[in-house]
């Protein structure tokens, strides 16, 4: 284990540079004294973009990949044209740096709301392919703005693609007490990429016997996520599904301010990227309302990729233990960063 | 109006038979004497496809064009490869009737069950396109099998296709007291696509003044199907973000076995086709255990297809009191049919 962290930061837009504050504050707290953390801040954003049309420069990229890891806040701000940041600086992280596994966990921890009658027993892990599918950027427009406008997406996906995510998550879920791996995707209708990630799926199932797997349809996944969140444990699906999913997983499992992520390149040739599920949030920045749990939790997930298994395991136990302490009296977004500072401390 | 109504029927799969014939049993009862219903049944599905490889040929497509509409049960069987009965078949009728508005109400009856706790007040229709984006079956596989395979899915969208089923979905939010469009999809990864359905969606907006509209990217509608439905009015989206919205719509209000949809050819050149949103369930055919309510509610998007609303109207209000007046005992296939039967007679 490295006993120093290099770390990149970017705090992004909106409500973006308050939470990052707050899950560097838990990171520091929770480190051993003897783990040397480097900080280095990134300015990339809205407001670098307005103010040098920039989004990612190569340099920066560059810089970036000297890193351990990098944690990242939020990106996007209405006063930029949708998609320039989301494709220039965001998902241009995640395919320069081969995040192929987008990690997301849902959890329902005790005391949070859900908008699911029966409060279920939901625990379970999304791993969604990060560099392939509808996100390759792969696709055009032909007489744009006109009657006769034709525009395409292409998802792309490969064998080579889908064979290292299905693996990944059959190497998670085999580390499951429950050892379930439900594949997600619509093959009975994107019949070409649908047959492909079946076939592989149920190929690579063969060297795990003893994780048991099924196979849903994207929509059918839907309505088990409200019905029967409970029977998932592991999932595995395309890149726009997991997008989805994910989002209505955040949903029904105390909401959006709980969701961690974490962009993951397994081999370790590029560092992985942490970030909240959420995005934003312009109306609220500044207020001192964004919950920070989320970018906590996602420091947590940082800390299991680099090793520190048990500072992770820590702070997931104190985001727990807060949540369940919870009066319901509202608390800033510093408030939380320091009651889990302080729970996490040595 | 037409007083004669030629209806071809496609039974299909699995419980598809025995719901349609609760369906057949409600238009009979509800129908003035003096319309006169021709009903033609066309044996298509998976049997036929075992037993002759065929799965809509060109003649039956032909004949079915010559009927007002078409009222469809279930399509598929898990002994069928996924896919083939889907585009070969389904698909195949929605494109060739040219079935761009895929109309998808949602409502939460009283005494319904929902997953969602404090029963929010649903009730919103989504005007799914049918005939484009990654529906198409644009795509190919290359190496198919091997490890160097890359599979591709093409979705294919135009201004002519965009165009009418957005202003479709607008003249429907006028009509109705609430006057709320959003446009689902998702602009900022979808970029081409993403960028003329909201430019297309803009332009025509500006004919409807009264209609008050919003934009929501797919993974965040998710999270308000959940957390707000009762924002939604009308929604219009492309064919795969309808599909997945539409099950987990119908997920929230009283489940799958009352959702109705309707492939409608607005223009009339072709017919119509309406059918229940779920599938063809073979776990529970023949077990009388099928809800046929999601048929008979197709049965009344026909009729006010049809130009039938007084009798439209009379099953919907039917379905209400019917459900409303359920004491949880658990009723038959054909013992609903025979409830709803009896309460729209004139
Ligand atoms: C902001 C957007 C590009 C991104 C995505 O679609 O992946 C976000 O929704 C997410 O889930 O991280
Ligand atoms: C069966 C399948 C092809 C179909 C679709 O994806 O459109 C179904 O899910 C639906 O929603 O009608």
């Amino acid at each position: 284990m490295s006993r120093s962290i290099r770390l990149a930061v970017i705090p992004g837009d909106g409500i973006g540079q308050e939470v990052v504050a707050q899950g560097l504050k838990v990171l520091t707290s929770v480190l051993p004294q003897d783990v040397k953390l480097e900080t280095q801040e990134y300015d990339l954003g809205a407001k670098r973009w307005h103010a040098t049309g920039e989004t990612l420069p190569d340099a920066e990229l560059e810089s970036l990949k000297q890193h351990d890891a990098i944690l990242l806040g939020a990106i996007g701000d209405p006063s930029v044209p949708s998609g320039v940041l989301e494709r220039g600086l965001l998902l241009k992280l995640r395919f320069a740096f081969d995040h192929f596994v987008n990690l997301r966990p849902s959890k329902l921890f005790p005391n949070t709301s859900t908008p699911l009658a029966g409060r279920p027993d939901i625990d379970f892990v999304v791993v969604r392919e990060g560099t392939e599918g509808p996100y390759t950027g792969n696709g055009g427009s032909l007489r744009t703005g006109t009657p006769a406008e034709v525009a395409t997406e292409v998802s792309l996906n490969t064998a080579y693609g889908v064979e290292r995510v299905v693996r990944d998550a059959f190497e998670r879920a085999n580390a499951r007490p429950r050892k379930k791996l439900t594949l997600v995707h619509k093959n009975n209708v994107l019949v070409y990429a649908g047959h492909m990630w079946k076939n592989i799926f149920d190929r690579v199932g063969r060297e795990y016997p003893e994780v048991t797997t099924d196979y849903l349809h994207v929509d059918a996944a839907t309505i088990f996520f409200v019905t029967q969140p409970e029977r998932f444990d592991v999932i595995v699906t395309d890149n726009l599904f997991g997008d989805i999913l994910t989002d209505l997983a955040a949903a029904v499992t105390g909401g959006i301010g709980l969701a961690a992520s974490g962009n993951i390149n397994p081999t370790g040739e590029f560092p992985s990227m942490f970030e909240p599920v959420h995005g934003s949030a312009p109306d609220i920045a500044g207020t001192g309302k964004a919950d920070p749990t989320a970018t906590i939790l996602s420091v947590a997930l940082l800390l299991r990729h680099l090793g520190y298994e048990t500072e992770a395991a820590r702070i997931e136990q104190a985001v727990a233990a807060d949540l369940e302490a919870r009066d319901g009296s509202a608390r800033s977004t510093d408030e939380i960063g320091d009651a889990l500072a302080a729970r996490v401390a040595g």
